[in-house]
């Protein structure tokens, strides 16, 4: 964990407070977030990918995009025009992202503020993140079930774990 | 409302700024946050109690759950294998609670940087949480129209309400 | 930009940390994220207008919204009760809108804890909100691609350009 260009480092994390890459498990999130967040916008990138495989796309205007698959002579013949199985697949898993990574990150943000153990938030980080890789993996080769779900429940389990010292630590 | 185990607790919020769990407006968005969070991560469990009821999964390698509700007799006949109204109920107000939801936490961030009253925040989210609890009920019972209406505006207008202090605290 | 009313500012940006408005970028992300949030928002007033132009609800309940349409002569005859293009193309708008402007607004709180010079931080998010704008525009209007897909990829690109000095700056 690299501690910023300052020298008095434990002046700045107390000056600070939580929220300062000087706390290491703040920089900790920044970082798996980060990773989670291009991992969920990976997705939008995927889902373009499919369209241009499949020649499935949503809108009239996007009709141009088609004349370029076939001259290319990308097209895969019967499915263009059609709605696609692997665009929709693509789809839910994006909103599965979104509906998990963004509760991650912004229960991630109030999780800091209690100031938990270094070790406890980064187990919390690192089991969040792999969970979702495997998740998509899961999703898109796909893998037998129950694969999907495990992974899927695994960071699940992970978002709900990091609410509770929150909960716990005001009074409504 | 706990100002945490140190004693010097006015130093301590001059010291933090406006993010730290000694500003009880802070601490009051971190749990009414973290609640609203926890019951739209209770929009994907509804869900999935509702595909099992109705049989309803969207891709081939969910079928081995199918299965497992026929040997369970859960099966609820000539609805397997069929698109559910029920599910897509419960899909749509995920979707809804992920459009109000978030902004809400997002705009509640950076509604505290602007110092507000201890009190007037604490209305805000209470609005929010109670307006999306109805909201929720309203959906899925199903309750006749406009509750469901007035309770997603009631919870819509906290947010655009929060979003005024701070494009009037900075300049672009 | 205001740097509230405090007289010591400079003292208080020290002891604040990045986390204030009395910095100026944080000053501007929250203001730029709040008009890229009221936008996202927008969306859903947009939704509705759609849905009474085109008596296009989704759920029983809102028959009787259909009535008030009709009592109202707003009706367009054919349109009431089919599935609307116009209503699917304001939702997918704005679900493409929570698919970038939260990862925006995410990656943006952490982008300032690297602290960026200012001038690069305010010109990341002033491309941003005009992408967005645009995007939304060339959605709605609807204007001949590629300038949805040009106007989406400039928004995108300014996302994963702020991820970078966060993952440079931490160790995982």
């Amino acid at each position: 964990m690299q501690y910023g260009s300052s020298g008095n480092t434990l002046n700045n994390f107390i000056s600070n407070g939580s929220y300062s890459f000087c706390n290491p498990a703040f920089a900790s999130l920044a970082g798996y977030s980060s990773l989670a967040l291009l991992k969920m916008l990976g997705m939008s990138a995927y889902t373009i990918i499919q369209r241009f495989r499949t020649g499935s796309f949503i809108t009239p205007e996007d009709d141009i995009y088609k004349k370029i698959i076939n001259q290319l002579g990308l097209s895969h013949g019967n499915m263009v025009g059609t709605k696609s199985d692997l665009v929709e697949r693509s789809r839910e898993n994006h909103l599965n992202d979104l509906e998990n990574i963004v509760p991650f990150v912004l229960a991630g943000l109030f999780y800091i503020g209690t100031r938990p153990k270094f070790d406890c938030a980064l187990w919390h980080f690192r089991i969040f993140l792999l969970s979702r890789l495997l998740h998509t993996i899961a999703y898109q080769v796909p893998l037998p079930q129950p694969t999907r779900t495990i992974s899927w429940l695994l960071g699940y389990s992970s978002i709900i774990s990091m609410t509770i010292p929150v909960l716990r630590s005001i009074q409504l």
